[in-house]
């Protein structure tokens, strides 16, 4: 087909559709640092990961010479209700902003936990239910990912306990009434029903908690209640492995119409998106079979990447976590405000770190009311409304396009518009009246928190 | 395909969407009634709509007999941005319910409007560009119409006002932000901006308006505004007639499988759903060549079809606009409050109204609390977290699966899921909370407002 007009949106077939989650630590020459037993400093074994992790996930988390895990069937017929998730060709984008350049998106918003965060939720879940677990619990922040678990909780009829950061909790009661519909308990945190939440009350009696808080409290309940493990949305390579099955449809759709990119543009959080979307194409670029461009995008007020420190770390504030080797802000970084709720971590995937490390990607960041100006921008031209996270990808990508309107380039320019914006619209709301806040941290506040980094070998 | 497996989605092609709206008119032998002058209670003419509508769209008006419309290009380009829609067979809530029958819907959600509403907004907004004007106005309600136009009209660079109702518009800030994102402007009425809006305010000082009273606004301002005209989002025959891209999808998707359905259900308000989604099923029974049950679903606490009179009546409060000959509760009736705000409507489209008249279709109403029930199981089942609107027709879809099980018939049903329920979580925290109100209007309620209808020869 490789000559054919390109469609506005290609759909593979579900016949077409990945079989198996392509693991891009078997392609990787430096693979990425194990974690670590924070007391003793040595790698994590399946054992000591058995009591807060499920067993098959663990064996994916460690695994890292395995190039392709089977999706099982029944993870496959969930993804059929959703995916194949379309690869839109921005032509409308395209004609608005005047550019030789051809963009194209794949889009994972089409469904009701409105992102990406489903794919590896419903395979969490998956392996929860078949190790015969009763339930699972879980901390989400802005609750794309809460949302996510407690849909997937739902299909394989497993309880499903969310922390919520107090102030998500208090600001976003849409969300958690979405999570509730799925029939998810929610509590607010931190809580009193752990002991690091009570303690944590107890000290700071007014506080509307933390991210690193709400983990340290699932964590503690997963732990301490028989048939319950703990599950995560990001930063993990078990998280990495799921979703590598956008970039496997994202390739097969180009694939199928004779179609190269030059540049691959993600939003980069935890790294949950961005690993999933570039695996297939960094796996060729580290095979030495193609060359591609790819480029990371954080919001400038938590800047892992470009401006954090290569090293082990927390991954919780309450330090019950492993640690992690990771570009990090510290542990001990609280991000400004900031309405791109799920980029808001202090670190990033180590896989990801380590191909950064290594030359074989680049990262940028962007301030917030840059990234709402290119938001609606993309509204008006494409229709969709997207989540300020992906509007991060779509900032960069509209910058690429523009460079080629200057150069005369028709670069394949194409990046990952992770999901919709619908339960952001107070942020969209503070654009308009131009209140949005763009503080970027200085190189003090960021330097006084490397100083707490964990010390290891 | 006759006897492929059924994939999860059905999706077309891009070049097998429907390249002209059905004209469903052409194919009745009994001809809606004609709109008449509110005054003289004569057939309008198409020279005295022209202040209010748009030219074009009164030529599809008034037209009884054209049976098919080409689709113009532009409108066909927008459509491939969010169309084709899938038409998904529900194989998880067909499992979950245990039932031998075969159900599918029509997802029309996959938009930011959240609706089938875009449907029309974009086919009235580039006529309405064609004929070179500046802006449209609207009323909206529960808000998806309002975004569905607000989308539009960016896309073609039209303004946009839109006369919210004050209610909807403090309690539902997102749907307003999501309008502003883009450019609409969104008024609370009544307002101090229209001589109707100020006599209403004089009279009764602290109401939270009416959609008929957003109608006669809206209807003011197009009308003493150089280069605007008043467009509609459901009701008119011209919206049915674009709404039948729904239906002829539906139907060539389902012709591509060999499938033919035995129970064909919707939702209905005004009718802008229910009619575009029967449109090419009601013209083969009409044309004698196949017969379907086809079940219109309104709510019990409007139940226009189900407990109203087939009369002329005001389509508005303000009786501005023409005389419509339809099933009604009087435009005076004013529905308990309902979250299901795009099925709060007096009155049922012309169309639907004489089709009903003439035992071509059936209708029941549902009340409040079984609609949600339904929709969350559905949610549970297929993910998708479903409008209250198009909620009652999964609840009727669900039933007669249900009945299918205890007589072990193997129905094919289709129904339409018109949008998504994303900004309705207040009413479904109501229902989490056990505070949903089931009201049900007494006969002597109805009966009350059938005196006020107007005397027509």
């Amino acid at each position: 087909m490789a000559n054919e007009k390109i469609p506005y949106k290609i759909y593979l077939e579900e016949s077409e559709m990945p079989k198996a989650w392509y693991n891009l630590r078997a392609d990787m020459k430096n693979k990425p640092a194990p974690l670590l037993n924070p007391a003793t400093h040595q790698p994590m074994k399946a054992e000591e990961l058995a009591p807060v992790f499920c067993e098959e996930l663990i064996k994916q988390e460690l695994d890292n010479d395995t190039k392709f895990f089977p999706i099982p069937e029944e993870i496959r017929n969930f993804y059929k209700m959703y995916r194949p998730s379309p690869l839109v060709r921005a032509y409308c984008l395209e004609e608005k902003l005047g550019t030789p350049a051809k963009i194209y998106y794949k889009f994972e918003g089409n469904n009701t936990s409105g992102s990406h965060k489903l794919n590896s939720a419903i395979a969490q879940a998956y392996y929860a239910k078949k190790q015969g677990l009763k339930g699972v619990t879980t901390e989400t922040g802005a609750g794309q990912w809460g949302t996510a678990l407690s849909m997937a909780c739902a299909y394989f009829d497993l309880d499903c306990k969310v922390y919520m950061v107090k102030v998500s909790y208090e600001q976003k009661p849409f969300r958690r009434e979405v999570m509730r519909t799925y029939g998810a308990s929610v509590t607010p945190s931190p809580s009193m029903d752990t002991q690091v939440g009570r303690k944590i009350l107890a000290e700071h009696p007014g506080t509307t908690g933390s991210l690193g808080c709400a983990i340290s409290e699932a964590v503690e309940v997963a732990t301490s209640s028989e048939g319950y493990r703990y599950v995560l949305g990001s930063v993990l390579n078990q998280v990495l492995l799921h979703q590598s099955v956008i970039g496997l449809e994202t390739k097969a759709a180009l694939d199928k119409y004779g179609i190269k990119p030059d540049i691959i543009i993600g939003c980069a959080g935890g790294g949950s998106n961005l690993g999933g979307l570039i695996a297939p194409f960094m796996g060729e670029k580290l095979r030495g079979e193609a060359d591609y461009r790819i480029v990371a995008v954080e919001p400038a007020s938590c800047p892992s990447l470009t401006r954090g420190k290569y090293a082990y770390d927390f991954c919780d504030t309450g330090m019950v976590c492993p640690l992690a080797k990771m570009y990090t802000l510290g542990s001990g970084f609280i991000p400004a405000p900031n309405h791109a709720g799920g980029l808001r971590y202090h670190g990033m995937s180590s896989t990801l770190s380590q191909l950064y490390d290594d030359g074989l990607m680049e990262a940028t960041s962007v301030p917030q009311t840059a990234v709402f100006e290119a938001a609606e921008y993309f509204a008006r031209a494409e229709g969709i409304l997207p989540a300020p996270e992906s509007s991060h990808a779509i900032k960069v990508a509209m910058d690429e396009a523009i460079k080629c309107k200057e150069t005369g380039e028709e670069k394949t320019i194409v990046f990952g518009l992770t999901g919709t914006g619908y339960f952001d619209m107070v942020a969209y709301e503070k654009f308009h009246d131009g209140k949005m806040d763009d503080y970027i941290p200085t190189d003090e506040e960021i330097a006084a928190n490397f100083a707490k980094l964990p010390k290891v070998d």
